[in-house]
């Protein structure tokens, strides 16, 4: 089970990217994807080989509406050792982070 | 006005890296920055100048701890033409989003 | 076509990973995929849906070696408006560089 | 000792980004830094507060010349079990590559 985080910065344009990322949301909720968007990109959650078909869908999406460069950053957190979901590291480390407060 | 994300991953270690990320989280605490977590790392904002002075404190963090070997990724938005904050971009894109909804 | 450059950093090992590296150099041989190493991973080009299925072979290689978890970033730089190749950039660069220290 | 590997997206301009990279160039020349260019960034080794002070330099550089937004990735291995220079991780692997094409 994997987080992926994809950040698309389209080149040559303004330098607002908020119409695609509104976008790519679009197109991701029509697929049906576990997403939420956050303050560097939008994080989908997944089994790999599900999450690489579907960049392949929403890549082209600045594309199509005219890009004509983009430079994309992915970074991918895949455990195989147990279940992760979207929030879970969050609470984790809250909590870690709270229970020392409290002893402390 | 720059937003950070920062992700440290030591290596040679256990597979779960939450007592790092806690440590980090205490000691950004207690130098008054304002940041958030999220699901790929630690998101902290300010001027960049400040940003890179708070990075090299924290930093050495892990590698105080015992990591021999770390991969760190910084992505940074820094924007010059207006005032950015944790939460901002989130905010615009869902109303971007919400309002296209009611409009369809 | 697309330069994406694969970092990938498998987590409670060692802390080297050229066994890894190695491994997926093989692997993109053996596909016939035009790459090149360095220092912060291997750099493949080629159309990005190419791009896209290769990483979904290649990506499994660490898991399929007992990696429990693993760290990926992706950098994708994608131009529609020219064909670019891996070394490009740094000979265009190099280019103006020097042309600039002649001048100057 | 650390490699950093530095990739400046100016936003709300061409593009192309080859004259940004050169500046970045000239400057770290001057700085006296042991650097060299790639295919997606420019690659500096040193120690971690020394590289930290050197992009505080070079970061302004475009925003000097302009920019008003700019997407920064930056990417750092960091070794403190042993010396890495740039170059290093590249001939490793080749290495390893080669014997076990040797032996097969």
């Amino acid at each position: 089970m994997a987080l992926l985080q994809l950040t698309m910065v389209p080149m040559g344009e303004g330098v607002s990217v908020g119409d695609h990322v509104a976008e790519i949301q679009k197109s991701l909720e029509k697929e049906g994807a576990t997403f939420r968007l956050n303050d560097m990109g939008t994080l989908i959650e997944g089994d790999i080989q599900e999450l690489l078909t579907l960049l392949g869908k929403i890549y082209e999406i600045p594309f199509n509406n005219g890009t004509l460069r983009m430079f994309t950053q992915i970074v991918i957190d895949d455990r195989r050792d147990k279940e992760i979901h979207i929030g879970d590291k969050i609470v984790s480390v809250t909590n870690r982070f709270s229970n020392e407060k409290q002893t402390t």
